[in-house]
């Protein structure tokens, strides 16, 4: 199954999944990736976005072959590698950063943000998201609230504890954990947390405040907003480059097209439709793919020198473990990909970690703004978290 | 000074600046435009559209000589000159179309839609365009109700006057005419229009649900509303097509794009921090331009057989002309992009008299949504109008 990060969920985490695989090799750069990956032939016809809806059963796993004797077989030169962007890095700093705020906003008027996540149903993904969010709000300061709520609830009984958080001004952010069960309307459910509170940043008037030029969202939502604060904390200049986003959902590609155009990109949007993905992808200075299809982006879809922001995160079967096991691996080629462009994101440990580090601050956002706290040495979380020193 | 459709009003009309100059050329296939129009050279730098933000002092007139000795300078090939798309009758038959609808409501339920339009202070250019409004809204049977305000009025009073309008069940569609003075806040006032009335569409509430895949907008802004149906009336094709929107407004480059997207297209925008507009714009299938540049988009931008929206309108003084005169051009330089393009839109006659056109289709649509009415047999106005019989 290949999926997005965000893809099942309000704001799903993937912490446990990357952890659970290769997590060492996302400390630093990432030039001991060894596994050989054989691709399908289909992925390199002429639109293998088209896949997705014209051919349903075009299957979403690669093979792939992982042996210690094929590590020389994928030779990382040093010299033409790009820079790793290490999501991974940046999400703990930002995290120390939260942690910080909420500790000073503590002392000084003694609020505490806090987070309530509302579960219903008993899915195991939905189940370890949730606690990743608990685990992720414990490590900085942030209180969080959970509401369990049995498969055959009624939609009242959810609407119902959306109003109670709502209402409650120890509450700074909602979350309902995605998918609902089929018999609640979704839309009606999430439409009912306050748009104070919807530190998603889902709602249709945020999404319109973030189109607009002039106006500002309360909340931007948290992997959009990962991706491009990972351009600014490696000081990757957005400001008149030619911006290609790969996808349109409403929680990553759209919102963060309309993020690049903030910041002066000139953006092009590609999907399922497009007919030379490719072309148009070779042309940018900086790609951000979201779209859930292993290994699609291959290397001459890259722009000598482009910087290549992977939101993928696709499981795909390794056949040589024993038992099988599955690896995780982005929508862009890393192997090919990181030999052509300047800077990429891993996968995992690059744009995953950041969905909750934003989500941390975007519920930091909220407290400050419902308490009308303001620092001025650390006011460095406005609508999207700014840091003066990049890393590089 | 160059201007845009709507530049100055949240629903500016051109009609009768567009009537006063060569109304009869825009009748059908404009293959008679005989004057020969002299381009500075500034205009083809490699990025014209900074000079808007870079150099205010960029003269936004040109010097235009018209004489019918040059009438054979400028040779149109009758076998390589694009389409007309002859905005001024597609909108005389939505007019005709909404009259129609109008009649048939009023006889079945007896209601009678209505726009309200209020005007503070004593600008010609503002009462002008009220004016058109009131006409078309006559010319079609929707009642409209004026407020005119002195320019010293108080934002309270403005505000009295929305509430009223908001609570009045007679009323659909909502105007404020800008500009406000300046002692005024326009988007405290512009909030203020409950989102049922807000016939204009500029409400971020409106612009996030045209952005977001699944959701649809109560409104869609009308004159990016006009461009894409005047698309569909030729039976333009968009799904599947590169699209271009040059400049990035919220009344009219930004919910184009979107609306471009909504339909399938690959959209890139093309704004002032652009690099390399013309080689973006080369790529085009479908160009909207919306910028208020004069001649601004040349033949060399354009490719063969590529279809040219012009949202620009814009003044340039005749010379020859005794009194000195003006006469409006589009952003796209029409002498030479016809002889390249498929399709295009002249200026005037082409994507202006659309805007009213569907100002009045949106206050239909309002008076139908708040009165529940459908009919079935002519039920064509969704959220944009859609005809079965496609012009040719």
């Amino acid at each position: 199954m290949a999926s997005l990060i965000h893809m099942s969920s309000a704001t799903t985490i993937f912490t446990s999944s990357s952890s659970s695989s290769s997590s060492s090799s996302t400390a630093a750069r990432l030039l001991h990736f060894t596994t050989t990956t054989k691709f399908p032939n289909t992925i390199s016809r002429s639109n293998p976005l088209q896949f997705r809806i014209s051919n349903p059963k075009f299957p979403k796993t690669i093979i792939t072959h992982s042996s210690s004797s094929s590590a020389s077989a994928i030779q990382v030169d040093n010299e033409t590698a790009a820079t790793v962007i290490d999501g991974k890095r940046v999400a703990k700093d930002i995290r120390e950063e939260v942690a910080v705020e909420i500790s000073r906003m503590k002392d000084e008027i003694g609020i505490v943000p806090g987070l309530a996540v509302i579960l219903v149903g008993d899915r195991k993904d939905s189940a370890t998201y949730v606690r990743n969010k608990k685990k992720a709000c414990d490590t900085v300061g942030i209180n969080s609230y959970e509401v369990q709520l049995p498969e055959d609830s009624s939609e009242e009984e959810v609407l119902k504890h959306i109003s109670k958080f709502n209402d409650d001004p120890s509450v700074h952010g909602i979350l309902v954990q995605l998918p609902l069960p089929s018999h609640m309307n979704e839309q009606n459910i999430l439409n009912a947390v306050c748009i104070e509170k919807d530190v998603d940043g889902f709602h249709p008037l945020n999404i319109g405040r973030l189109a607009m030029r002039g106006r500002e969202p309360l909340f931007v939502p948290c992997t959009p907003k990962g991706c491009i604060e990972l351009l600014h904390r490696y000081d990757i200049p957005i400001k008149g480059k030619r911006a290609v986003v790969i996808g349109r959902s409403n929680i990553v590609g759209m919102p963060a097209a309309l993020l690049l155009q903030r910041e002066d990109a000139t953006v092009s949007i590609v999907h399922s439709r497009t007919k030379n993905p490719e072309e148009i992808t070779r042309q940018a200075d900086i790609i951000i793919s979201a779209v859930g299809q292993p290994n699609m982006v291959r290397g001459n879809w890259v722009k000598p020198g482009a910087v290549l922001i992977d939101v993928g995160i696709n499981p795909v079967e390794v056949r040589s473990r024993k038992p099988r096991g599955y690896r995780l691996v982005g929508d862009i080629c890393y192997e090919e990909a990181s030999k052509v462009a300047s800077a990429i994101t891993p996968v995992p440990g690059g744009v995953g970690p950041m969905t909750i580090a934003m989500l941390l601050s975007n519920t930091l956002l909220s407290a400050k703004r419902l308490h009308n706290f303001r620092f001025d040495r650390f006011d460095v979380f406005g609508v999207w978290v700014c840091l003066k020193a990049p890393l590089k």
